[in-house]
């Protein structure tokens, strides 16, 4: 259609109006996704994940105006899990806007969950894929916070720096346990407040109990966004990791985890949607009432539904 | 089985045991579950969410003491998704444990994520489920930070108290917005903090903002949760919103969206295994490959595996 010749070409209006399209999921979603897809695998793929206050929308902004220096394009997506029924757009987005307007090598768009979490992964993959097929050299996706649903954005990257800052309490120290895995480039922002020597030293400590396991070992990299410091060191970094993947031939067992993670979801949500259409609305409703008034569990339930199917009712 | 039976009696190693199976979620568990689904139903659900640091462990511990006083038996269950891969505990449990060791009328137990997003609330659900069954007038579900699995698992719940901090920045508030529509009862923790009466009224002004649209109005608490002040106060509010379910008929339609919420997860789950079995590991290996080299669309790719199958091949 005339819309992905347009997308193809990084036209922004076209880019803007798919981006809409995807989330809001319809089949002329899908026919789009189908056509643009065979364009797309070229751009690397950077996460940007932390918790909220660490400073990453001036991150981001920074490490985009980097790699513009350098003459390469830039496609930023900014995903919010936490609006899920406002759908409001990060605050850091219109600072960022403001800074990077009028470069036509730069695209940003904000992405807000509207219902499910799988919905915000879903939209969020298909709205990279989009820029990946318009040709941005890099695609930069930006995770508030560090629940289940940012890890899982984050796989789809090739490439994801977890930035902290300096002076967190204890609870945040668990949580960068559980970060710790999906870090390729530690960002400790804010460098300037106190206590940046004892969180650099924390997350080394960390680094170099975990790093007999993997062949490539995360660099922690200290930045000032707001003045720009340090962020030309944590280009390099992400660029090392680039060539490191390219090295190990590591970026084809990525892109098949992306492409089963991506086909699995698809297909359950498709599954069910046939199977209800099938049963109908008033069956389903049925169902639930069961299950709600704890006559039946969802187990057997869900059994029963699917039974029901094969036996042509 | 004899398990089941167990489990009906509150007995703390059939109940630990099978929270473990309900983790690994294999046949066993969906009969356990099958079996106790019709005892369970009592229970008042309590969800606690706010980012990390906000003091919820200390807050979840006192507030089951203030039940424990009044002779009410109490479940809790702390879920963290930020740590996916670790599988690791929270650092507060162990204070939790500490303090509520000996008590019979208390029940305490981590989860972490093992995987996929949706298999954390699946198993969560299932937890509640099973605690309920056994008997316990409250379950309190604690989760970390704000994003959209904290969400979902927080939909389970009957009331939702959202607790915040004084003296956080912009982005905080942000978030704020989007847990706006979730919260019943906001809880401002830390209340001996700088800046504990700014947060109370703008979490006030936005809350008259919202009023308009619904017939309860979540109340604003101050505690200091690691003193025990205020909790009397805040118990209070959360038996308030109970009696408010109660007197609107509310309850119905909550029980409602959770099991429709529920049998969906399980259906989808099934259908996309059945299918799997169906076609065999290779062809959907087979079929990943040609998604992750682009040579298909995953909408396609999911297409044609699911056409294969009605054919019969």
């Amino acid at each position: 259609m005339e819309l992905t010749e347009r997308i193809l070409k990084a036209d922004r209006r076209a880019l803007a109006r798919a981006i809409s399209l995807v989330e809001n999921d319809g089949e002329q979603a899908q026919k789009l996704l189908q056509e643009v897809y065979p364009h797309a695998g070229q751009a690397h793929i950077i996460g940007i994940t932390g918790p909220p206050g660490s400073g990453k929308s001036t991150l981001v902004s920074q490490i985009a105006r980097q790699y513009r220096q350098q003459g390469r394009t830039v496609g930023i997506v900014a995903v919010d899990p936490s609006s899920p029924f406002t759908g409001g757009a990060l605050l850091g987005d219109r600072v960022r806007m403001r800074d990077l307007a009028g470069d036509r090598g730069v695209f940003v768009r904000s992405m807000a969950s509207r219902g499910s979490m799988g919905g915000l992964a879903r939209a969020t993959g298909d709205a990279v894929t989009l820029l990946d097929a318009a040709g941005f050299d890099l695609v930069l996706i930006e995770t508030v916070g560090a629940g289940q649903v940012e890890v899982d954005i984050a796989r789809e990257a090739h490439t994801t720096l977890v930035v902290e800052v300096p002076g967190l309490g204890d609870e945040v120290q668990a949580i960068k346990a559980g970060l710790m895995e999906i870090a390729d480039v530690f960002v400790v922002n804010k460098a300037d407040h106190a206590g940046v020597d004892q969180t650099v030293r924390a997350l080394t400590i960390m680094l170099d109990m975990n790093s007999a396991a993997c062949s490539w070992t995360p660099p922690v990299i200290k930045t000032i966004a707001l003045h720009g410091e340090g962020v030309a060191d944590l280009i390099e970094a992400v660029d090392d990791h680039w060539a490191y993947l390219v090295r190990e031939n590591a970026l084809q067992d990525q892109q098949r985890i992306h492409a089963q993670n991506r086909l699995t979801r698809v297909m359950r949500r498709r599954l069910f949607d046939e199977l209800l259409a099938k049963i109908g609305p008033e069956r389903f409703e049925e169902t639930v009432m069961q299950v709600a008034t704890h006559k039946i569990d969802p187990y057997s339930a869900a059994a029963r539904l699917m039974n029901s199917k094969t036996q042509g009712s």
